[in-house]
């Protein structure tokens, strides 16, 4: 029979222990800390309505969807992000209680070309964290102490959380003596400065069609000092209203982290901040590592009160987080922190002989219902050759009885790292084990 | 604007959150379990190339699957369960080793029709162990042991584990006259034994086109006694050699379970157990509670030594158990354990006046700083009313601090279940507060 070949989409990933154990420690981290912050676990569907995933992006959003083959194509497709299935849940399950303090963290897919060296695929997952139902800029301020947490912990070195807001976006455009509408195509330039400095935002605004003057006013806006509460307060100066209205909104949220006792001195309020997304409503912000620029932002959000409202006759007000988990991950590893472990493993069972199978088993069963994590090498090979196989595991120990072990009511550990070996009574082997293996 | 109305496709589902706290303890529970046994956690992509998950059922597969509206919709589907993308993945990188023990817990797709009523979806998540390049039956009976330390530690009472052998399946369709073609016709017949009973099955055969005598030949074997060591020898002595290699295999595995300690009165080989799936090679064998018998098996798996032949050139033998999270959910609650709660927030930080925010952002901040789970109530509201929403979000503990206790540098704590209020210094709050809501 031809064999089938194995292999995988392209743009989608197997997650092998060894990656998956790293993985589930960020997971279990992010859990942690969203919790201790109120955040209360939420899932839903892979596949949503396509009505639903096209209410926010419309046509545009479109091409990133993967449909599924099911009536015509036109019905389900697979979820793009985490923010429309919660805000169509909210709207769907009136029972839930408001302020509603979710996190989410499940995959995601986008029909990309995917670019595997930028770290872009079409499967990949999300850590989100939102306060659905609350107005309160103690919302916002709650959601960037969370992201300043989350950073904090990971003992990434010091790092940096940008803020914005949109009214001042708006702000900018106004002041600039360009319509409301011209928003979009301003915002879009902007959110390039980094990849394309001050003459490249210039060079795409005449590209837009926006004429020298406002371009210049742009521009000399933009260099506007950034910085904390200061820099917020002089932004808050600008005779356009909507400047004051954005600035009142930032230095709320500012006093509020303050209050918290969160340091400040990682927060800078930053003209240039755009961020793409055009459901924004209020504040923005993104953050990065200092020493891995090059990794761009690994958290992103702000406050979007119009979403809800797509599926509902309701206004829900609501702010958010989407924390890059893969980014995250990248920079752990560049950073030399959270190693590869190929194994959780702690023991690995030696047949000494195919006679000391039963004794071993029974070890085996001991060891496990102690706790320890324990495995049993299923063939009586030599001693050195099973001895080989827990060391390319990355077990740290080895035990085993020979006839004379066996004889004395002994057993024999042997930990890996250091070739220190120790004979224990049987009795005392998996208190004395715990104390080798979990010691270090 | 008109509004998108808010739903799910039928068969899927929201996990709200006391629902999804209950599912990440039991999510947490099998890893633990899966882990203290040796198995490594492997995630692989929800898409597969078609060809690849036709691989194992063929045509008759096709019907379950999701495929994506891509290339046609013939190229990429939804998995349908996690053994095939194991296979696919073990084929697929050589860097693994063998034996490769795994454990995966994600959501399959099922094309089918969905029956709520009966626990049916068409997403829901398969939580399997198996080991991966490895005949001996050491193997198959650390998967028996698994299964059982799972059913114990859940604490649901007594359960039963029933154990029968491809061989013994093919030996009873020997027996009775009957070519091995007839095998799959009988065995879906007996797959139905406890839904349509002795009748019911005779019924069944003879709709398959069986003659009388090879029906009554069938019959009698399948009311051979059920149990223990004994039952599976005495099966073994039938004169047709499947049977005698079919007992022999379960024998080497009902040993080597005695030998790991596991209490053996659990387990029970059954003439009867036929299990759906064809590409089971040796032991098969499912579980049940014994107080829950509608709930079906909550577990179920066994060999299936050709499978990843399906993707290599190499013949690997495999072993494993796929663990209904659903029914064991199911199971836990018609039991009252894993009750549902609905916050794992253990604290909520009042405000007793708009003035008293800031103190109480303070005290929030510290809290959290001290890993206590904390919430903030972001409205000033009547503190009545506070206390209120505290107790409907099952909050067990409310803090708060009015001018006079501002004034004595003191907080007040109180317990919603009790009533009981206590008073502490500022600096204790913390360490007052963790004894307070973890004492219980």
């Amino acid at each position: 029979m031809a064999k089938i070949e194995p292999r995988t989409f392209k743009g989608t990933r197997d997650f092998l222990p060894s990656e998956m154990i790293r993985r589930e420690e960020l997971f279990d981290y992010l859990r942690t800390v969203f919790q201790r912050y109120g955040f209360a676990p939420l899932e839903t569907p892979a596949m949503e309505f396509m009505e639903i995933l096209l209410g926010k992006y419309g046509v545009e959003g479109e091409k990133l969807i993967y449909p599924l083959a099911y009536k015509g194509g036109k019905t389900l497709a697979l979820r793009y992000d985490l923010t429309v299935p919660l805000a169509r849940a909210v709207a769907e399950h009136h029972e839930l209680p408001r302020p509603f303090k979710r996190y989410q963290m499940q995959p995601v897919w986008r029909a990309d070309k995917p670019q595997l060296h930028q770290g872009r695929y079409r499967e990949f997952y999300q850590c989100d964290a939102d306060i659905v139902g609350e107005e309160s800029r103690v919302a916002d301020a709650e959601i960037l102490a969370l992201v300043a947490e989350i950073l904090h912990g990971l003992e990434v070195g010091t790092f940096q959380v940008r803020l914005n807001h949109r009214k001042i976006l708006e702000g900018l455009v106004a002041a600039a003596g360009l319509p409301p509408e011209a928003g979009p195509a301003v915002l879009r330039a902007i959110d390039k400065l980094d990849k394309v400095g001050e003459a490249g935002i210039e060079a795409e605004l005449e590209r837009e069609g926006i004429e020298r003057e406002a371009r210049s006013r742009i521009l000399t806006l933009l260099s506007s000092p950034s910085g904390g509460r200061d820099a917020i307060e002089r932004a808050g100066e600008n005779p356009h209203p909507a400047f004051r209205e954005g600035a009142a909104d930032l230095l709320k949220i500012w006093s509020a982290l303050e209050a918290m006792g969160v340091a400040m001195d990682r927060f800078e309020f930053r003209f240039t901040l755009a961020r793409g997304l055009d459901y924004y409503t209020g504040a923005v912000y993104e953050a990065s590592i200092d020493s891995l620029p090059h990794l761009g932002s690994l958290a992103g959000g702000g406050r979007y009160d119009g979403l809800v409202g797509l599926f509902s006759d309701e206004d829900v007000p609501a702010v958010g987080v989407a924390i890059g988990f893969d980014r995250v991950l990248t920079a752990l590893e560049q950073l030399g922190r959270l190693p590869a472990r190929p194994t959780r493993t702690e023991v690995l069972v030696l047949q000494f002989s195919p006679e000391s199978a039963a004794a071993g088993l029974s070890m085996l069963g001991r060891l496990r219902r102690e706790g320890i994590r324990a495995e049993f090498w299923y063939r009586a090979e030599r001693l050195g050759k099973q001895i080989q196989q827990a060391d390319r595991r990355g077990i740290p120990c080895v035990i085993f009885q020979g006839p004379e072990e066996a004889e004395r009511g002994e057993w024999v550990a042997k930990r890996l790292d250091s070739g220190e070996q120790l004979t224990f009574p049987e009795a005392e082997v998996p208190a004395r084990l715990e104390s080798l293996v979990r010691a270090r």
